[in-house]
């Protein structure tokens, strides 16, 4: 598909990961899950390769974050790391990068993706993105559901509607995230699919319904043509989703529905599972001593890694991560509760541990 | 008492308090109890200086402990550092010191005391020892006992006889370390002490007695006058305790009974116990972030110390303990078991973390 461009959206904070991650080390640039020391931009750019070469690869992310993003993907061109002077929310990004790839290649078909999620049956999801992309090629603003796999109330779902072609449905409607018992309904009901932040479309299409949907935003970002009106119009820019902005409101949305391993990465608690464990269910460094340990994840970012030696007797189902200057140890199953540190420390003042 | 010595014994290897202790760096070294950065055996000869001060302090440690032990205490002359060149139990190594501090102070009253203990009540602790030193002028070999606070089966005892002077009694007999049931009747009964390792004497009666109940070993130490018979004979002696060597067969053996919140800091779950606590029970660096934390100790040893900011979510009653190139994490009431840790570290032949 020679004409496909994709678009990473590595904008993300990602408090949940600290002290791994920080406002310059968000959890895209970080070995969270997957492949040994590969960061999940990198994973995310390495599967889209196949399909989409480095060289047609834009990212989306924050002006501060440029540079480190850069050096984590040699293979995307500089001139297409897309540096947000604020964050804006993904509609602003998306229209902006729409726009921008548009000028060059006015018939690229875009595919939307974020840069810090987990897949882990890479041939699967290949085959879901091109289907998504024939969809998006005909016309559609296309969507990737995931089959949901458990009644997770934190996430919005899709509910599916009219086949359209080969594996794509028309999107009968959005649905936010639901309450418990719906969400437990959706599952047994086998017609609402996870929403995972992927979109796929035209260029022409998507900027049309842009225009319709969200005209301010439209006609700000055809003013965005070097670094110098970036800097003046970004900022301005509405604050919203394209979920809210455009996809709910939208005609021709198709989802494809896909199953692949897909993992948000939403918590140290996630990357106890992505990892690889020891017979104990210890995911831990290699060479750790463990006695009656079982169940831990230890991630040791520090610069003496490598030759530090864990020892763990007798704790069960913790995290603990350590870096140069931050230890966190809290239970895998509060693992959310992280932020309660990252707040205490923005209370504090102490901005260089966030 | 101008002609009082003491002996430090700093000879301990200390594995329970790993991974701060190693064999370069044992327990006496540590500032495991005690006044904030304060090592024990900087601890166990300042409480001295009072009765007796530095000048008059020596100092038994291993030879590879000797410099790293001399420059803990600035205030001990550097000649009065006994360096052992292999461990042989406390036999020898008073033997030894006495003869040393016999040569130069023939009539020296001198104080044997481990370097490794934590004394709460400086004060009382110095009260009892002048009573300890007075009856070992009057030709007694002399120990203290601590009344016994708990039915511990950890520790020898010492049955108290009849009264011979000023808060001394004559020994009626040394007991080896009791069942709990014994311990508790022992407790109850209120004429059993714990026998803490610190004995007094005066130069002469304690070299007879050693002439007496080890001849073999005082010949040996006899020949000891510089450092090429110290390597020579050293090796070669009996090692065994100067309990079970000599106190426990001579006549004339008086104890004082004492207590002075005295502790042998046996394990890290100690150092917990003697350290200052907040309101949650940690023990913790300053600037620590604890959330729903209860009861933990936290002891950062490692070179980035100062500026490494620990934050405990949901955790309690753990020890925590970092230091360059180890990490060790244990539930509180099973510190003691840091020694298959230790185990663990000498079978893989890991000598650079022992």
């Amino acid at each position: 598909m020679p004409n496909v461009h994709a678009v990473v959206m590595a904008g993300g904070s990602g408090t949940r990961f600290w002290p791994a991650s920080r406002q310059r080390m968000p959890k895209q640039l970080l070995p969270l899950a997957g492949r040994p020391g590969e960061t999940l931009i990198a994973a995310t750019v390495r599967r889209l390769a196949p399909l989409i070469p480095p060289e047609r690869v834009w990212v989306a992310t924050g002006a501060r974050l440029a540079d480190a993003t850069a050096a984590e993907l040699p293979g995307v061109p500089r001139a297409q790391i897309l540096a947000e002077p604020v964050p804006r929310n993904t509609a602003p990004c998306i229209a902006w990068a729409t726009a921008t790839i548009a000028r060059a290649h006015p018939d690229a078909v875009v595919a939307v993706l974020p840069a810090d999620h987990f897949i882990a049956d890479e041939p699967g999801f290949r085959e879901v993105l091109a289907r998504a992309l024939k969809t998006a090629e005909a016309g559609w603003l296309t969507t990737i559901g995931i089959v949901p796999t458990r009644p997770e109330t934190g996430y919005g779902y899709i509910e599916i509607g009219d086949p359209i072609a080969d594996g794509a449905h028309a999107v009968a409607r959005f649905v936010e995230k639901p309450t418990r018992d719906r969400a437990e309904a959706f599952v047994a009901g086998g017609k609402h699919l996870w929403n995972a932040g992927m979109f796929f479309f035209r260029t022409g299409p998507m900027m049309t319904a842009i225009q319709q949907h969200l005209p301010a935003l439209a006609a700000r970002v055809a003013e965005i043509c070097d670094e110098a009106s970036l800097a003046r119009v970004f900022p301005g820019l509405q604050a919203i989703s394209i979920d809210k902005g455009v996809m709910e409101k939208a005609d021709r949305i198709a989802v494809v529905p896909g199953s692949f391993g897909w993992n948000d990465v939403g918590s140290w608690e996630v990357t106890w599972e992505l990892a690889a464990h020891d017979a104990q269910g210890n995911a831990v460094p290699e060479g750790t001593i463990t006695v009656d340990a079982t169940g831990n994840l230890v991630r040791d970012l520090s610069s003496g890694g490598a030759r530090r030696r864990f020892a763990l007797v007798g704790v069960r189902d913790l995290v603990i991560v350590e870096t140069d200057d931050a230890v966190l140890v809290i239970p895998r199953e509060r693992a959310q509760d992280v932020r309660a540190v990252v707040d205490e420390l923005r209370a504090r003042g102490e901005t260089d541990k966030l």
